[in-house]
């Protein structure tokens, strides 16, 4: 039996799995490994955390895309490093894969530059089981603020700062700012929402930086309008159990801290030996290989991949997909002996959503043109249902996007983190013989 | 102001939920406590665990059921004890809680029997976590055969034994064949699903003790005919890491026990101090409440309430929910100065499901009938869809049902239980000079 050329593919997140589905009818033996056995739908992580959608519907099982496949194979495992002399991938429980063309796509890592107390004290969302813990941990402080309001003020038990301006930032606090005004307000009618306050934290002096200038107004405009607090030209220097540290010297007391500030190249980037850009990603050649290997590529947010003005693409989807493209083009033109070709991005464009009817759009090709408001919404709405993986998914995320439209409801509200109800509450004894009924949500 | 009687419940299961639900109108101050925010629907948790159903489609948070309804408070708690003379409940934090009545349906626990290994190594499922464990470590056991075939037959990686052949037990034997012939057999197209076994043991002579012989028959022969393997007269007596010890001195090798081989009273009953029947479940008076203490009910399975003939009553579903009713009209009378009256339970019949247009059907109200096969099935999906809560979760499992039915899939087989994905790996080197494609997942 004539064997065929083994592509190992490490990350099933957008690049790998583009890359993977276009492979799919080649001539050759494709490895995918991920650490889960599902992809995420990243750019709706968000949504997890704030109860509006649930886990399973933006994520897919990786054997569950390929059934039916068998030049297919999938693993479940963390890639710990690469030697490139024996052409083999090492995974964390020590066992080798072989490849003839290896492609390298794990994605991104949460960057806390850094700061003290970050990592230990904040969430990040870079995976679906972060944002199963941080929605429990938002509605825990809320069971917590319910059973005793003096810790509203006493430790802002309420207050969520977001770090990060970017879109994750600021789809996060619109988020929140939606599930607390018209989910939590009905749900603890005792409770002063109008003091749950969402803070977002931005170095910079606007919101959305990469994007038009008008469009960022917008979203900083509309953020506040609905009630967020958006502090700009300011950076959180240190993160406590218990507050937030800022470089004016403002200390914000609380106990969620959303990180959304920046990422960086995963560990497995600095395990490769290789020459390392800003924020750790992989130099590349034009044509996305490793230098020194052509059989070897790295594709997404871990290479240092640039456009022609010499910048670094920017870390999105988008490039990742595409980059999958290029470089399935770029491994049969391998096989087939030709010259390979550089890596080119075509931008069509951007989107970030504030929430219920709003949103930004700035939009390349076809046509070129910016918008906001509820047009931008219907946009951004419409293209990630267009880009969630199966029928399936796509029909329960409608399902559930107009119920939560029409019946400002968050269904998935769960404390589902499987830790025990009373965990980190202090001891609190009511007076027996107060006001029944509100007695044991006082003082 | 005027104090209401406050009736604090503890458990937000059928008992507890409905009692709320019932009081609602009422001129009181109810406070439900419960350990989770959610209310589980129990009789489908075997769906989650096998990848059927999502988590938030089979649970309720609390607070959305009583949302608009002042006259109710949600507390996340567990109640540790109660001081009957002082009339308060406490908390695992300390939290006294004062009641006018009390009302305990906190439902059961799992019961181990004592056997040895049994509560360290076998998956219970009694709640939602566990199941999303449970699936997370079926579909774990999969990736492991699949890095690593030898372990099949080594460690018996793909056999899961299920102890108890009572409806949970049934359903669950005829979930997981299901997941394994019409899933699983398609995601791993290079296992031998067909040594993937699913034995159901049961200690009795027929599965589905309850049931009619007919039924019970009817239930045991497809179980068979579709591939589980039925134990009967047999029971589990010693458990480890990696074997199930049986009373006949069987050893099965496996990963993964089921335990659905009985219930028992929840510690809180073994923390009030009362006289305490079969199984742990507290003796009540006819009318439901605490000899000696008219101000304090149990509903539910915790509760050894009985028949007229003296038997107690089984720990289903319907019997909470009736004696919730029955309850709430105790609690109105006794503040209207009468008489208590004795629970009556109405039986109105059982049914199980084995699985795709299986099920068995006994019924006794209003008419008289048994029943099996495909229409038991029909009734059955019915049944559950109507008892669930909220048109949302209804919905959600009409269209996650419906999919399955016609696709045979199951779109929620994701491992999410925050576990790395080498956990319990052995290490395993391959042989770099091996077939590609092929060879990674070889010996």
């Amino acid at each position: 039996m004539q064997q065929k050329p083994r592509v190992v593919i490490v990350g099933a997140g957008f690049g790998g799995l583009t890359l993977a589905r276009t492979l799919r009818k080649d001539p050759l033996d494709v490895v995918l490994i991920d650490r889960n056995n599902y992809h995420t739908f990243q750019p709706l992580l968000y949504q997890v955390a704030t109860a509006g959608l649930e886990p399973e519907e933006i994520a897919h099982a990786v054997r569950g895309v390929f059934q039916g496949h068998r030049n297919l194979h999938f693993r479940m495992a963390t890639v710990t490093g690469v030697d490139f002399p024996a052409r083999q991938v090492r995974t964390a429980s020590g066992t080798l894969i072989p490849y003839d063309f290896l492609v390298l796509a794990p994605g991104a890592a949460t960057n806390y530059f850094g700061v003290d107390g970050a990592e230990a004290h904040s969430f990040p969302l870079k995976g679906l089981h972060e944002a199963v813990i941080l929605r429990a941990h938002i509605i825990r402080q809320f069971e917590r603020a319910d059973r005793n309001p003096a810790l509203i003020d006493q430790e802002g038990l309420l207050n969520v700062v977001v770090t990060g301006g970017g879109p994750t930032g600021v789809e996060m606090a619109g988020a929140l700012l939606e599930l607390f005004q018209m989910v939590l307000r009905k749900d603890y009618p005792d409770l002063p929402i109008d003091r749950a306050r969402v803070i977002l934290i931005e170095m910079a002096d606007q919101v959305l930086a990469p994007f038009d200038d008008a469009l960022s107004r917008y979203a900083c405009r509309t953020l506040t309008r609905r009630g967020a607090e958006v502090w700009l030209g300011r950076q959180v220097v240190r993160v406590t159990a218990t507050a937030v540290h800022l470089s004016d010297g403002t200390v914000i007391p609380t106990r969620t801290l959303i990180w959304a500030a920046g990422v960086k190249a995963p560990p497995l980037a600095d395990a490769l030996g290789l020459e390392q850009a800003r924020g750790g990603r992989v130099v590349v050649e034009p044509d996305l290989s490793v230098p020194g290997h052509p059989e070897v590529f790295i594709l997404g947010d871990m290479a240092a991949s640039r456009d022609e003005h010499g910048r670094l693409h920017p870390q999105l989807a988008p490039v990742a997909i595409q980059g999958a493209r290029h470089v399935a083009e770029q491994i049969r033109r391998r096989l087939r002996g030709e010259a390979t070709q550089p890596f080119r991005y075509t931008d069509k464009g951007t989107m970030a959503t504030i929430g219920r009817n709003a949103a930004v759009a700035e939009i390349h090709k076809p046509v070129s043109f910016k918008t906001t408001g509820f047009l931008a919404w219907l946009m951004w709405l419409g293209l990630h249902l267009i880009m969630l993986i199966g029928f399936r998914n796509r029909l329960q995320v409608l399902v559930n996007w107009t119920w939560n439209y029409f019946t400002y409801d968050r269904s998935a509200r769960l404390i589902l983190d499987g830790r025990p109800p009373d965990d980190e509450e202090p001891p609190l004894t009511l007076e027996p013989e107060s006001t029944p009924g509100v007695a044991d949500h006082g003082a």
